[in-house]
């Protein structure tokens, strides 16, 4: 039998899966920053006329998901999977998309970094057969988090500036087995590393040492080294979290340089008010759904390491005195020709 | 490229994994049933000597996988990653298992349909060489479910008739691409169905059409009929729920006959006072790795499907007024030789 792994934690993809459709759909203050021009759709309406937050960030990634579907031609009816995953409770927003989108779901948590890890059994399926297309799509929405997270954001709280804003927003992309465009060839799984923080308005800071984890072990298990990417970004380590990571790295003896950034950083100007950076399971997505994937069809960039980090604590744990584990995810995705 | 689905939603695995090693674990109401026997652990304290029901939840988790690790002749170290879900809100207990358990997570969440999610998507990794040997595992307790979907059970509050009893406990095997045991043969993922249904207190019936599709869907993909197996055995479909599904079938003209059981039936007897049965994400994961396991291993039954089914609402989705979405996926669990 064929082995498809590679080192300790990372998936080879022998026949790699093409990013055949991708689409960002995002709210008011997304589509005021920088990327703005890069974002399929900008919803001015931040209850996208629903009754409710939660309506709406289900609006956001069943409208991605159609996007991306129709712009790799192809219907929904051609998808034989869904693997999507949220922030909310019981992850309610994907399964109320899949109630409309209707084909097999396959749901997934890992905060976060549920884009990367869907990325990472979406290009699985695809790569060894059970797939010939699929669709992994994350949301998260600033008010959603807010209310569930920390408080409705009706009670007016002062943030610290330790804290980062939650993208309202939902990312797609259509994984096929055929097609043109930019594919992934390798996905490293983290491990769940917890070194004691127990600050949830600091996430950058928690989650630094798992992003270093899985970023060290991704060149160890592939015998690559950073030079091998125009970028390596993280998924929302934010102002504070990305420097650290890149410091404990240096410290291991592995210097990222300049190609080291993260779509936290690139999804608001400094200007926003958002404190340390974005964040949420739909930050990654956008940017990587609609600025990173664009860069890589340019051929501006040829290869990238996405890294998207997950805090796996909940309100209740925090609230129970515990710790806050995370994990980190990397995916590999380039332009083959 | 080979293809390796089948059908609509079928995924058929060529080189069928191992479950090599596998483990119940419960608390004392399901050490009082009828299946006590078949369990590895029995535990007398709810709390099992920690600080919250969440840290037990956690601790069930661990113990299960640590068993079934053993009992595959394997240490923690030999898993080349961890699937694993629970109904806890950012599925904690599995996070917080996961950073003691130390290996590559691949977190998961399909309510209490999550066991057989974990068995398709890790049988998938095994089969297609992503990996050599892991570990699905899923957990649920009594209380924190209690105090998370409806009151804390200090409360004291009337359960209604049609209201089923979330087991405490949890299940874990080792799946392995060498070894010998039973193997898996077909994964069936599910879709979201829902039928408008909105008693949070009667899933059984909630949750009955969903079941009925899957099945249907299974034996379309398989070209199979109810009389290929010994056992067709849904997750926590409960005394309201299975019948019903069976009536719906057969009204579709698919008769499943004296063949078809529920975990959530088998774990309790009708004295222990738990109304419609056992529910919860384990109910499923501790019967099939307790009990039916046992029973294909002793050849006293060949081949089961087992079809676990998940309630895909929130308290939040439910407060908002919002109806029940449902989700089942089936596996193939055979002898081969």
């Amino acid at each position: 039998m064929i082995s498809r792994r590679i080192g300790q934690q990372t998936l080879a993809f022998a026949h790699p899966p093409v990013i055949r459709g991708r689409a960002a759909v995002v709210g008011p203050k997304e589509g005021e920053g920088p990327l703005a021009s890069y974002f399929d759709m900008i919803k001015e309406d931040k209850l996208l006329g629903e009754k409710s937050w939660e309506r709406a960030e289900s609006r956001l990634m069943i409208e991605a998901i159609e996007t991306a579907v129709k712009k790799a031609y192809l219907t929904a009816d051609d998808l034989d999977f869904m693997l999507a995953g949220d922030l909310l409770n019981q992850i309610t927003a994907s399964n109320f998309t899949a109630r409309e989108i209707s084909r097999p779901l396959i749901g997934l948590y890992s905060a976060c970094s549920t884009f990367a890890e869907g990325l990472a059994i979406g290009a699985a399926l695809v790569d060894a057969g059970y797939a010939r297309h699929l669709v992994v799509a994350t949301s998260s929405h600033h008010q959603t988090a807010e209310r569930q997270y920390r408080y409705p954001t009706e009670f007016g709280n002062q943030r610290s500036l330790s804290a980062q804003w939650t993208v309202t927003g939902a990312g797609a992309v259509v994984l096929s087995g055929e097609g043109v465009g930019p594919v992934i060839t390798y996905a490293t799984i983290g491990k769940v590393v917890d070194m004691g923080s127990k600050d949830t308005s600091n996430m950058g800071e928690a989650m630094a040492p798992v992003a270093a984890d899985t970023i060290w072990q991704h060149f160890q298990d592939t015998s690559r080294s950073p030079q091998d990417y125009d970028l390596i970004v993280t998924g929302d380590l934010g102002r504070i979290g990305n420097p650290l990571t890149a410091e404990l790295l240096s410290k291991a003896g592995l210097e990222l340089g300049g190609r080291f950034s993260d779509c936290g950083i690139m999804i608001y100007h400094q200007t926003q008010d958002v404190h340390a950076g974005g964040s949420g399971a739909a930050c990654s997505a956008v940017v990587f759904g609609g600025y990173l994937l664009s860069q890589l069809e340019s051929r501006q960039i040829k290869r990238i390491l996405l890294v998207a980090t997950g805090s796996l604590h909940s309100p209740t744990s925090y609230q129970q005195g515990e710790s806050i584990p995370g994990i980190a995810h990397a995916v590999s995705v380039e332009y083959l020709q």
